[in-house]
């Protein structure tokens, strides 16, 4: 029997209508896998309808009165709606009913509900978001993104350990290079904290490459790219930012007269090519690491294409142990240590 | 009579070959400025021989026997190099012989040796690097970039006073915003020093936006980003690996079979005014800022039309009182707090 994993259909931008069809699609694609469908089920059920007897008791419906909205603060989303389509899909990966929920709503929500529900794991202070970007020679994985805005360089040591075992499990590599973000290669660079974790990083039995920069992201330098969150969500935002200005330069270009608009019809083949290898949507899916159960964030404005790769990576880290190789890899640290 | 530019001559990763010409080609389209070319006269005076006497006063070589190279600590740099090409231009800005000073050498020594023969304006505890970034509206300005990895929230809202007269000086925008990086707008987001820091530019009289995240960089949200150095940093590297990427993505997509190279070919001169829309030599010069002097720091790789914009920008800053600017408003700053 394959993974199961329970879907938060309510939250995200647009909710049901995009994560009801994204779960169908993953089914179909996945014939090993489950899906459980947490919501209001008057609000699910006519949107598979026609479906519900093709996959039986692959896909079921876990009901959920309430809903997490983007502006619930954490703390009281997690305090009054224990009935939350988030909350209940985390209580099923908590109970055992699924190996891992996915969830487009509210971040902080996400994050405050299943440390509260699942705990960390041991020698874990703090979980960490992780992602993962495009790259010239393949992917990039890249932590934390915005869950610790103030780290130590121990949390910074916990990030390579759980990005190195993320990266073991989904890509299927056993050694994977981990590089510290800083703003130069030298030892000396950057502010203390980050050359301490530098220290630890070199004595922790990971493969540690050493400082990286910025432009290492996307050249491919590492596996594994180590930051504290505040500049990890600022290196993101400032990639979208970029990425989505670049293709707007490049449509306008096109778009500049009848000749140029030929020459872009002309061109289509390529562009789309082009534009399906730097497509965001490929990179959905971002794992909240170091819980003791598998979570993963997507964009709240995914569609349903974005959603379903969410879905596709958490049943990939579900069932290649991730939990219990970060776990594994903790103790043994910390047995070295003692 | 124009600005004069002290030109360090020998610095950067090409030197002479690079900056000779670019000071000639700058001379040609700036009729009323003046350049100073600093280093080997044995080096230079070979490389604009045709050209002397159509320049006749308006291009001189002040002679340099020794080179800051890249890898020269910082403080070595300063204390043993006193006949430098990057010390002499310096010390041109200081004695009045010049209005600013370029430089493609080591940006640590650079910066060492400005602050130590300029000096700081008052009320400025440390410069910063300043860049312009091309935006969806227009440019954005960003600044640290480096220089300080550790802020306190008294530096970012110096940085923000400097950005704000930085781009009144070479935008002529007269109540430019300025927005503080952080990882969501909300009041309550960040750390404890961004938190200040917002709460000091709320208070400064400045044109201040409030929070803005990396995306908005390139939205142009506001005129002037500001953010701590390692952070500053990162969002430009990061975006410099991302637009390489990219660039070697669709160059990689046209040259996969004879008929999408013949598609390249079509649309070439849309894919040429693209190119030119976000070729990062037009961004070339950053302004060292808070010196009491104009310095700017050109990309080491600087080729001869990166290395001419930022003499351009260079004679910009210069002749629209750029330093008057600052130092003005920290006064009227500071008697506001008195």
């Amino acid at each position: 029997m394959g993974v199961t994993i329970a879907i938060d259909c309510m939250g995200g931008d647009h909710g049901p209508p995009v994560t009801v069809p994204a779960a169908l699609s993953f089914l179909r694609s996945h014939p090993d896998a489950n899906a459980i469908l947490v919501g209001r089920e008057e609000i699910l059920r006519p949107l598979f309808a026609d479906e519900a007897l093709r996959f039986g008791e692959r896909l079921r419906v876990q009901p959920a009165a309430e809903v997490v909205t983007m502006d619930d603060p954490p703390a009281i989303a997690m305090r009054t709606k224990k009935d939350s389509s988030m909350r209940v899909a985390i209580d099923l990966v908590k109970s055992g009913g699924a190996d891992a929920a996915v969830s487009a709503g509210n971040t902080g929500a996400l994050m405050a509900i299943s440390r509260f529900v699942l705990k960390t794991l041991p020698g874990i202070d703090r979980p960490a978001i992780a992602t993962v970007l495009p790259s010239m020679t393949g992917h990039t994985y890249v932590l934390d993104l915005g869950a610790n805005v103030d780290c130590t360089a121990e949390h910074l040591l916990q990030f390579g350990v759980m990005g190195a075992m993320l990266v073991a499990a989904v890509e299927h590599k056993e050694r994977p290079s981990v590089g510290l973000l800083n703003i130069g290669e030298e030892i000396i660079k950057g502010n203390d904290v980050v050359k301490e974790a530098g220290e630890l990083l070199r004595n922790s039995g990971l493969n540690f490459h050493g400082n990286i920069e910025g432009n290492d992201i996307y050249e491919g330098t590492v596996d594994v790219v180590v930051c504290d969150g505040f500049v990890g969500n600022v290196a993101l935002k400032t990639s979208e930012g970029l990425a989505q200005m670049i293709g707007a330069f490049l449509k306008e270009e096109f778009k500049r007269s009848p000749l140029t608009r030929l020459m872009g019809v002309i061109a289509l083949p390529v562009l789309r090519r082009f534009k399906r290898r730097v497509d965001h949507r490929l990179y959905n899916g971002a794992p909240l690491l170091g819980l003791r159960g598998v979570v993963l964030k997507s964009h709240g404005s995914a569609d349903a294409l974005a959603f379903e790769n969410a879905l596709v990576r958490a049943a990939e880290a579900a069932s290649n142990r991730l939990i219990e190789r970060i776990s594994e890899r903790m103790s043994s640290m910390n047995e070295v240590k003692a």
